[in-house]
């Protein structure tokens, strides 16, 4: 069986739903980047975006989102570039490990003022566990054979978390939402 | 109760798996559209999307898909425009009544050589029915209050339509690997 990642493969834990943030830490074992998040994190979810770092040799990567305000860089922000300044994330990776640190939206958009950041890079290890699984179908493209995605999506659902081909059904309500007023169809 | 199609309101009609084709037509009176087309069609869904022609009232349309080089306007062409020759699908229109007549897919893409039409302007009423619900989220963007997507996802289950707010897993599945084998990702 592939791995889909390694906090999903054998079950999700259950982490602290009153988790109160904590110090993200890049993969170098040499001057680290560190990343303050000083709240907790919302909307944890397995994704299979081909964008989203993912650990070694995993399907999936798992990624929340926190305040922008929230999140600080406190050690080695110089070893930091963004990967795709055009992608709506503006993921900002460590040039040195790969490691995705901390992603905010700034672009006009309903996710606007959040920042996505991978909670297995935290110091401690109760983050509230993923809720959902997104983008599942895109794991094709990095290279997944698609014979393999009964599997994956029944593999998901025994460890709780339902697949999505795009985000889960509130998130996407959330962003029509965003649309309709913005287009002036809802108030 | 929101009307979301008149063809799955009540229940889905169960159509015949071997239907060979028809004859679409517009709403006029005077000299109506028509268009032919010579095979069965495939992937009949429901669809919330914000660009698909819907019948007065209704949330979602009802629309398949048919090989494009089996699709033939046979009347009244010359009252067809294209809505947004912009969009993927190159929604055929006509400009008296207002009715989505067919919708090649003329872009290099998964679904390039398949045109989208809508079943229920077919002169016969036993096409196969819809599958799946798709973009369920969108129809937010056409002005459904947010809190009416619980009974809307509600009642697509009842009547037998998985809601999803993208295509379906294996239409999303069919387009991930047509990218994967044209980035040369997957052979």
């Amino acid at each position: 069986m592939r791995l889909l990642h390694p906090a999903i493969q054998n079950g999700v834990k259950k982490g602290n739903p009153a988790f109160a943030g904590g110090t993200l830490t890049c993969k170098c074992a040499d001057k680290p980047v560190k990343v303050k998040v000083a709240v907790n994190i919302a909307h944890n979810h397995a994704c299979g975006c081909t964008k989203c770092w993912k650990p070694a040799g995993a399907a999936f990567s798992v990624v929340a989102v926190a305040p922008t305000d929230q999140v600080t860089v406190v050690a080695n922000g110089d070893k930091l570039a963004i990967v795709d300044d055009k992608a709506l994330i503006l993921r900002h990776a460590c040039k040195v490990c790969g490691t995705h640190m901390y992603g905010p939206v700034e672009r006009d958009h309903a996710f606007k003022g959040l920042a996505f950041v991978h909670p297995e890079l935290f110091d401690k290890d109760d983050w509230p566990e993923p809720g959902f699984a997104a983008f599942v179908s895109s794991v094709i493209e990095s290279g997944v054979d698609p014979s393999e995605m009964e599997g994956i999506r029944k593999k998901l659902k025994e460890v709780g978390l339902e697949p999505y081909d795009c985000l889960s059904p509130g998130l996407m309500d959330y962003i029509a939402t965003w649309i309709a007023k913005k287009t002036g169809v809802l108030q």
